[in-house]
């Protein structure tokens, strides 16, 4: 019997009436004979419930405490879905990550799986039950609760779909598939039918929301097929493994945004590497991620972060003012960043001045980094993201087809 | 340095706002230079919630499964309460049942503990941190998480005062102390200073909700004094301990009631003790309290239950009809029961006299059985329970004099 690893996360755990049709999505997998692990979210908008419970009691909670409060929003849906399944015949049980043995590090609020026990869950299934976890979470070697961070469900899926040796993994979601942008905005965005794990880690890494880039790292490395799917339809979803059938002459795969944005913009070094490789380390320590954009001629250094981070960025900055050796500082909030992404868009040196092209004749104000062999990434005022990332979608053809587009719509 | 151990309840923990108010009183306590562990109930209505979650999606829910779902509301609290402590300076770190080290048999949803590890709280209290204990829940020895039933949240506390050798256990409540009667129904109940564990005990064991009589057991066998009290003031409360300042001569504390009864008469049998024995043990495998009416003239037996219970307790009947040898069986529903309570009332043979003529005058329908040393029980119709209540309490003398009324509403 194959092991089959569903997650369901957004929309598609936010009511009972959604957690009963979840538990068919379960039921016919587990009829067809395979062994069955369902992972799961916390419903709807539990997760803002619980932080604004905490913001009202503390002005800056506990990491530590922050897990033990969040984690229950997952552990809530996995004792509903196993009543569902339960409810429908089927012989079920719920668990906690700790439950089902998955060790973190303590970083809390952003940990990482260290390892799996499958021991657990394997004691289940051998007895014909459907085993129901809580994404998202898991426990430290101190027996505290730790929670993954953001797309954390996502990356409980497909740790425990390579731990378990599972067949597939597939990832119930509120969209049918993966995008070349997010369709909630980008109206002529077409669904991607089969991916690489490396395109989808590029596209996860830089923003698309849809998956995040340690489940996908996840699954490559174990080689477990993932495919992202609609909890509403039957569509057959974008299925995610070593080769796809997309064509590699052309290499941008899509455009994702990002809002909420800050930028710190350093200024009067002698040796601009020498201070972003210390920043970088210094912000990783904090996991905090940003994206770096250098002009040289100016010496300046500046960094696009998550409003979020502004302020923990900052101190750290400062803290080490003497080291990183710079005179002033300047910020700006409420931007965006649009990123173009491609496997290998560094061989394609054109790409950088399309998309400059594209937001000039858009009359976008923009700056514009080549941060990686992957994506071309500007940020934009905060207003005109969307448009951006409109403008460089049909630039860079990807907008669907209007056959197909109207095909989509009926 | 003494350990206190605080319990909050009720509506004590019902609110962002009492949360805070719930973390001053703990501070006022470790202050004093006291270790203190905090236990706590789910927030206001989220048990109710998440019952009729569970109901929504299941008709009948495994217990299991509403242990894992139920749980999840003492630990929202507990990271509540451990960030509004760390918010006021305080160190403090938060555990569910299971990490304060908290074993139980695998009863679910009516599970008694087995042994508590003392090492995981105390190792936290010597570093300085109050210690925030979710109530109400435990760890089996299979690692699943169970819950004690009803008035958990009070035994939790009552066995961790007993097992850290605490210097006292107060119990934090909606109500200041504990009543000769329901102060929200009885206008004229009184409070009582000070009353012995098997007083309290009593009182607890017929119904007086304000305390569960696990947790007074547990009190009373390692003689840790509890206070019961309000959180919402700095009244003296209710203090229980071994002796009471309260005259032995007159046997009646309190009147108690509960509704949502139901009966069910079983007629035809040879020997009634008998077949009250086997029902008694039956019942009890299942965790199903009852009382018992017998008029052994008319070879009838009567058990009141709650409402809740009588399917089960029925199909328990019937499954042991032969062995039961009862030829019939008649229910009633929408009962009530209201019981005198008092340390010895066998020795007192007027008061089961007084109760019948007080309901008599009264003219409430019932049926009066003395169940026990302690208590004199009648069951009534559900509408008549606040009238007959009442009615003996006035009879019993147990109503607060004018003067101090008077007094207690300015």
């Amino acid at each position: 019997m194959s092991v089959i690893v569903q997650k369901f996360g957004g929309t598609s755990v936010g009511s009972p009436a959604s957690i009963k049709r979840m538990a068919s999505r379960v039921m016919e997998e587990k009829n067809r004979g395979n062994d069955v692990v369902a992972v799961v979210s916390a419903m709807g908008d539990t997760t803002d419930t619980l932080t604004t419970l905490a913001n009202d009691v503390s002005s800056q909670p506990a990491k530590r405490e922050m897990d033990m409060l969040l984690s229950t929003g997952e552990q809530v849906t996995t004792a509903l879905l196993a009543m569902a399944l339960q409810e429908k015949g089927a012989e079920s049980i719920s668990f906690t990550g700790g439950q089902a043995g998955i060790l973190t590090d303590s970083v809390h609020g952003n940990a990482k799986i260290r390892t799996i026990n499958p021991e657990p869950i394997m004691k289940e299934l051998r007895t014909g039950k459907i085993v129901v976890v809580a994404g998202f979470q898991g426990i430290t070697e101190e027996g505290s609760i730790s929670t993954l961070g953001r797309g954390g469900s996502d990356t409980t899926a497909a740790a425990l779909a390579a731990k378990l040796g599972a067949e597939r993994c597939d990832i119930f979601t509120d969209v049918d598939g993966v995008y070349t942008s997010d369709p909630g905005y980008i109206k002529k965005a077409a669904k991607i039918s089969s991916l690489t794990y490396d395109d989808m880690l590029n596209l996860a890494a830089r923003g698309a929301g849809v998956l995040h880039p340690r489940s996908v790292k996840h699954a490559k490395k174990y080689g477990i097929p993932m495919v992202v799917r609609s909890s509403l339809t039957k569509e057959k979803g974008t299925f995610i493994n070593f080769s796809s059938k997309r064509s590699d002459r052309y290499p941008v795969i899509g455009i994702v945004f990002q809002q909420d944005r800050t930028r710190i913009s350093l200024c009067g070094m002698t040796d601009c590497e020498k201070t972003k490789s210390a920043i970088t380390s210094v912000l990783q320590t904090r996991n905090i991620e940003c994206d770096f954009f250098k002009e040289q001629s100016r010496n300046e250094l500046t960094l696009l972060l998550h409003q979020n981070e502004l302020k923990e960025s900052l101190e750290l900055l400062l803290e080490m003012k003497e080291q990183l050796k710079f005179d002033q500082f300047t910020t700006q909030e409420d931007l965006a960043k649009v990123a173009v992404i491609g496997s290998n868009i560094r061989t394609h040196p054109v790409i950088q001045g399309k998309a400059a092209k594209a937001l000039t004749a858009g009359r976008i104000e923009f700056s514009l980094v080549e941060d990686s062999p992957v994506s071309v990434t500007a940020a934009v005022k905060h207003g005109d993201m969307h448009r951006a990332a409109e403008l460089l979608h049909t630039s860079f053809g990807l907008d669907i087809p209007e056959m197909r587009k109207v095909a989509a719509v009926r």
